[in-house]
């Protein structure tokens, strides 16, 4: 975590536990204050994803939760919507292979703010690196049930494309705190978890549990 | 129909016939023939709606529409998606209530975007003014199947916007032949169709009729 008026600078940042906001898996919990708990356990990066609704409850929501990620000095990262990202100021988006371009999204956010591309396969991913992208997360590792449509990826393939880049590389898909080992082991960079740390009862606790693993 | 190579100044722009595109009215038909055939018969400006699918494929599709718009000089109007207008550097976007503030969409998009705004009262229609909108649309003026979840709006209190307001007045909701003339009678300066152009047999001789009503 960093200080709080200490600015982003995107080659600083850490991508070793990164959450993505799911308000599906919270079980009716409040979402501020479990994303507040996951920070406090010690994530080093948010996403916020925000795949149905409209335009202005995203918006009104990325207000909120940039207002928090502010005040503990947590890089946000907004999913797919440029838009909002440019809205609210957020450090970066994250780009699904059915979002924007890298290469758009980049022109409309400038050379500043991160991007990030969900990549399967060492050609998307060295793709994504060569369009501009600042991180690729990979995956689906693991069966998940918080994202439908996903293709998997395998440990192996995953250790071929973090060695086949030079930018940050996260897995991601079904990743639990007996699995993260397996998946750090193959030297990426960071992780992505949804359910391991916002499904979990004692949320600061489950983050703080991951950030212990190596 | 502007001049190919003529660009685009807001202040210029006629709303007299102003088409909202739908696919699902098509009955098959090419989307691109469609909006070509109504672009020949008259419209003055075209809205691109595309609330189902990726940002990817809402970005291809307004890729090609750019193409055509911009090859028969008719502004193209983006709906909702700020990121989309400035990946294909359309003319502008328009906002429904659900979509992002007009402020903020300005912020994104500079003075020289055309801003517009969904509005159904007199109330909305002033601080969509007060916001900085370039023109709004008032409806659904008549009961419409091309959108769900409209509110409906007399012609009595689009007159009495229009009055009110000193930006351009498109009515929108449910128009065909028969009723274009009492709205255009309150004194707007357009309307806005789907159906009464895309779903019939002849759209470019659907629009040209359109445009010979006062």
């Amino acid at each position: 975590m960093k200080s709080r008026n200490e600015r982003h600078n995107k080659q600083n940042i850490s991508y070793r536990l990164y959450l993505v906001s799911d308000e599906g898996v919270l079980g009716g919990r409040d979402f501020l204050k479990s994303l507040e708990a996951a920070i406090l356990g010690g994530i080093t990066v948010l996403q916020l994803r925000h795949k149905e609704g409209s335009s202005q409850a995203f918006y009104h929501r990325a207000l909120k939760v940039k207002k928090l990620t502010e005040y503990y000095g947590v890089p946000l990262i907004i999913n797919d919507r440029v838009d909002i990202a440019l809205a609210v100021n957020a450090e970066g988006v994250h780009l699904g292979q059915q979002d924007l371009p890298v290469t758009v999204a980049r022109r409309l956010l400038g050379p500043d703010k991160i991007i990030g591309a969900s990549t399967a396969t060492v050609q998307e991913a060295k793709e994504a690196e060569a369009e501009g992208a600042d991180y690729i997360g990979v995956g689906a590792l693991f069966p998940t049930a918080t994202k439908n449509n996903t293709r998997s990826v395998s440990l192996e393939r995953l250790r071929i494309i973090k060695n086949s880049l030079c930018i940050p590389v996260v897995g991601i898909g079904g990743l639990t705190k007996e699995n993260i080992p397996s998946v750090l082991n193959t030297g990426v960079d960071g992780v992505a978890v949804v359910s391991a740390i916002l499904a979990q009862e004692d949320i600061q606790q489950a983050a703080k549990d991951l950030t212990k693993i190596h």
